[in-house]
Order: structure tokens, then C-alpha cells, then sequence
């Protein structure tokens, strides 16, 4: 089992994206620099798609200029952004984004909802892309949606998922993500999901990507781990979901899943405190409960 | 890994008891009307205590009264019911329950907030209790509560339950069921936990009883099944928690851990949608969202 583990919080994206209120700029600043202080790995600070789309993206550019300016630039995390096509990579490039995060959906269906054309096409696009962002200095991430399931579609063959996965490793992609886009995963699945991946190309960086739609996140978050997986990305408070998808719930809670680890001995550098302020922040600013447990129970003493 | 899971829905005395609002004795017998439908294995119908302390479980010799009248016999489930003490016992067989759940707490500062009296006493007393109800004819589940851990004294050495179950074995007793009344429990925790007990004697059947209280209620069940465990306490609609202990949150949802189950191809038999009802009228009931997912989501079809 994995000796260190890293998180990528998505909150700022995954998790604000679905919200009807729109967070003002100022506070996504505030949050951004509150989750640095926290010792987390990467946060996407945002995706870039059209404004009126997803018009709680608007300001992504805005928000990642700021952090690119010397004075407001932060030390030991990486900040991601999510692309879903040219257009965005290049206002990406230009806005000063750390690692970009881009992907195809293993659902036909779901692919064209999000990008009007079918998986097939999506993957050559999508290494296009990956090559590009490379191409200028950046670091890339590129992942598998609906890769356990669709809301619309129903089962998603494993070897689906696998033939997309060894063409990014073909491509030269090593950083690759699975993402639980409907929540449909479930641990058995998961290992022999990982199982297949590790006999793609071993050198392969995988993240889990899960959702507690049927309340199975963190199940298959430990189901990962046990096979290996260092990587996962979660959203404070537990917000988040897919307002492309038929059905979605929460991100796997950060501050749940960290403390889970942190019981294991494993990265207790990581400052959940910080995530109980923010996601307290959260329910305060949406006005309702989180899906979230730690935050409303406080930190465990660690044994 | 087990080919067969067994359910004990406890939903009807953990979640119950700490309700504020009673449920009135005829919703009471409408509800696990309606779980024995479902295809479960066991229902825990209440607890024997002192109706001052618990009101909500005053009615629990009626229940059990009622359900032994032959016209109202349920076939192919075993009712269950909670003692504390002798007295408790005496009603209980009066009544006609079929299966007795009694336990210690592995935390003397739980167990004599509960009991009045610390740990190694209270063993010396449930033994004697369950040996009394053997020979009533009855079956019985002897617990160690707050087994991974206090909300009071924080963390409880492992060896200490290992040595409770060791003494339960050592009497005889083979149904064993370990309860993390706090919700401390985390996975690699529950899987030394379980290793140790079958280093006691192989023999014993093993039940885990699990609360979200930190979100990793399904994740513990999930590792204990990958141990051996087989039977699982559960609440519909994920109600549930302790009103003697510090904190607690609600027990783990049946229908989401049962979901889990079913999309590995185990116990297909059990109606989730019968689950999905009651969550829906507890609901309602209550007039609170329910913590439980799948009676929100609907059930998935399966792979």
C-alpha cells in the first residue's frame, strides 16, 4: 500500500460549478488561499468553458491571473484548471494555469452532451490537446469520465475504459484520472478497474475521481488505495457534481477522506482545521448543510 | 470473501432511540411490517430499558407482543431485541423475542454511564445474562461496544476487546458482534480488529455495527467483508446514533450498504425499494432529509 498520498481538491471547480449562487471572485480568492495553507497538493481553481454555459466559471481567467502575479503567488501546490477544448487551453496558457486537467467521457452519450461529439473522436482531440498544453510548459492530467457508469447510459464496459486509457499511454500520458462521473462505482469494481490499468503500463500516475452519489466514495477511495492508487481528488465540505450528468451528488469530502488517512498515519501534515473553516464558510455562504461529516464533528485525536 | 451477506436492521432501535419525536406503536408495526418484506435476515424491534430513560422505546413489549400473536407471526426473519440488564431480559422473554442482543462497553467510562458499572464487571453480568437466555431457549448476539474507540476516553487499546471476546468465547458464546458506537473505526483499524478475532477461534460468527459519524461507516463494512465478516447492523435510511455516548451520528444506511452488496452480485433477494419506502416515510415522519443516499437516488439497475 502507497507509504504517501496526495490530493488534488476540486472544490473550486467540480464542487462550485453546480452551485445556483455564484461565488464573487473575492471569496474564490479567499477559499483558494485558505485550501494553499492547508498542505494539499493541487487545487483546480476553476474550469474553462463558455460563460453562460456555466456561468459560476465566469471569472476562471480572473482568478488564475491573480495567483500569477508575484506578489499573490503560492508555494508548494500546484493550481489546476479543467479545459474542455482549444478555446479554453489557450485562455488557459494565457491566465498562467499550473496543470491542465482535461478529458474524455467513456459514455457516447455523456460525450456528446459535453462536447457534441462521441468518445472515439473525443480521444484523438483530446491527446491533441494534451500535446499542445505540453508543448507549453505545462503539466497535464487527462482522465476518463463516467469510467464506472453513466446516468445515461447505464454499465460502461471495463474494456472501454482501458482502450481509452492505453491510447493516452501510447500518446505518452502518464497522468491519468479516473473519474466516477455518475457515482455508480463500487469497490470491486474499482480494484479490478486499477487491475487492468496497472497491466496497461505500470508507470502510469493514476487518480481517483469519486462521487457519494450512492454514498460509495470513500468505500472506493480506501478499494483504490489498497491497489495502489496515491492520488485522489475530493471537494471540500463534500459540494459537487456534474451539471452535464442525469443524476449526480457530492464529491468524496476532502476533509472526510484526509482524516481517514490521517487515522492510517498518512499525511498528518495535511491541516484539516482549514478545511473545517472553509467548508463552515460554505454552509454558511449556501446557506444549508454540507454532505460533509469531519466538519460538523471536529478532528479526531489521532491515535 | 464471503458469498453470502446477512442484513440485521437495527433501524428500529438504534435509529429510533434517539428520536425526539415518538413513533407511535402502529407505525412502529407498519415499518418492520415492511422491512420483513424486504428479505432481510434479522430486525432488532427495540430495546428493553426504562421507558423514562428512552421514551421512544417504552412500546418495545408491546411490539414484541404483538409480532407473537400466530396471526401476526413474521416468517423467514428472526426479531431481535436489546437488553441492558436482567430485568430487561425477564421482559423480554415475556414477551417473545426470538433473538437477544446484550453487550458491554470496551470503555469504562461508556460502559458506566450506561450500566453503572466499569467493563470487567459488566462482563462477568452479560455472561451470565446470555447463558440465562440460552437456556430460555433463546438465541443470542453478545456485543463489545465502542470497540474501536470512546467518545469519552478516546482511543480503546485493541488488545482490551480481543480480551472481552476472548471471555465471551471462552463462555461459549459464538455470535459476536463488534459495534463502533462512536463512529471512530476506520478501515485498517477494522481489519487488525477482525484478524485478531479469528486468531481467538475461527469458529466465531462475526457481525460489524458502524456509524458515519466520520463518513467512513460503508468504507469499515467493506473492509470487514474483505476479512470474513458477514453480518452487517444497519439502519434504514441511515438513522441512528447512541443518546448515552458524547457524539454519534447515524448508523450505517441498510439500503446503501445493501446496494453496495447487490452491485457485486450478493443477496439480490432483498427488496431495496421496500427500504426506499420506509426511508421515505420516515422522511416524512421526521420532516427531515434523511443521511441515507440510494432511497433519494432510486435503485440502479444492476450490472
Amino acid at each position: 500500500m502507497p507509504d504517501k498520498i496526495f490530493i488534488h481538491e476540486v472544490g473550486m471547480r467540480d464542487g462550485l460549478q453546480v452551485e445556483k449562487e455564484t461565488v464573487p471572485t473575492e471569496i474564490k480568492i479567499k477559499w483558494i488561499n485558505e485550501i494553499a495553507e492547508s498542505g494539499v497538493d493541487i487545487i483546480q481553481c476553476g474550469s474553462f468553458v463558455h460563460p453562460v454555459k456555466v456561468p459560476a466559471m465566469a471569472d476562471t481567467d480572473k482568478i488564475f491571473s491573480h495567483f500569477s502575479k508575484p506578489e499573490n503567488k503560492l508555494n508548494d501546490v500546484i493550481l489546476s484548471g479543467l479545459v474542455l477544448n482549444e478555446k479554453g487551453l489557450e485562455r488557459g496558457v494565457a491566465c498562467g494555469v499550473e496543470m491542465f486537467c482535461m478529458g474524455v467521457s467513456a459514455s457516447d452519450t455523456h460525450s456528446r452532451k459535453n462536447t457534441g461529439m462521441g468518445t472515439d473522436e473525443a480521444v484523438e482531440r483530446i491527446i491533441n490537446m494534451a500535446k499542445t498544453a505540453v508543448s507549453s510548459g505545462k503539466s497535464i492530467q487527462v482522465s476518463v469520465q463516467s469510467a464506472f457508469g453513466c446516468g445515461f447510459e447505464g454499465k460502461i464496459p471495463e474494456e472501454k475504459v482501458l482502450g481509452i486509457i492505453s491510447e493516452y499511454a501510447d500518446a505518452g500520458i502518464e497522468n491519468i484520472s479516473l473519474a466516477d462521473t455518475a457515482g455508480h462505482a463500487y469497490p470491486v469494481q474499482v480494484e479490478s478497474m486499477i487491475s487492468g490499468v496497472h497491466k496497461i503500463n505500470t508507470k502510469l500516475k493514476i487518480s481517483c475521481h469519486f462521487h457519494e452519489t450512492y454514498g460509495l466514495g470513500i468505500a472506493n477511495c480506501y478499494a483504490a488505495y489498497k491497489m495502489g492508487v496515491k492520488y485522489f481528488e475530493t471537494a471540500f465540505a463534500g459540494l459537487g457534481g456534474c451539471p452535464f450528468t442525469a443524476k449526480a451528488s457530492g464529491n468524496v469530502c476532502t476533509e472526510d477522506l484526509v482524516n481517514m488517512f490521517q487515522r492510517m498515519g498518512l499525511r498528518n501534515d495535511i491541516k484539516t482545521e482549514k478545511f473545517i473553516d472553509i467548508s463552515k464558510e460554505a454552509e454558511e455562504f449556501f446557506k444549508r448543510e454540507m454532505p460533509g461529516k469531519v466538519y460538523r464533528m471536529g478532528v479526531l485525536a489521532q491515535d
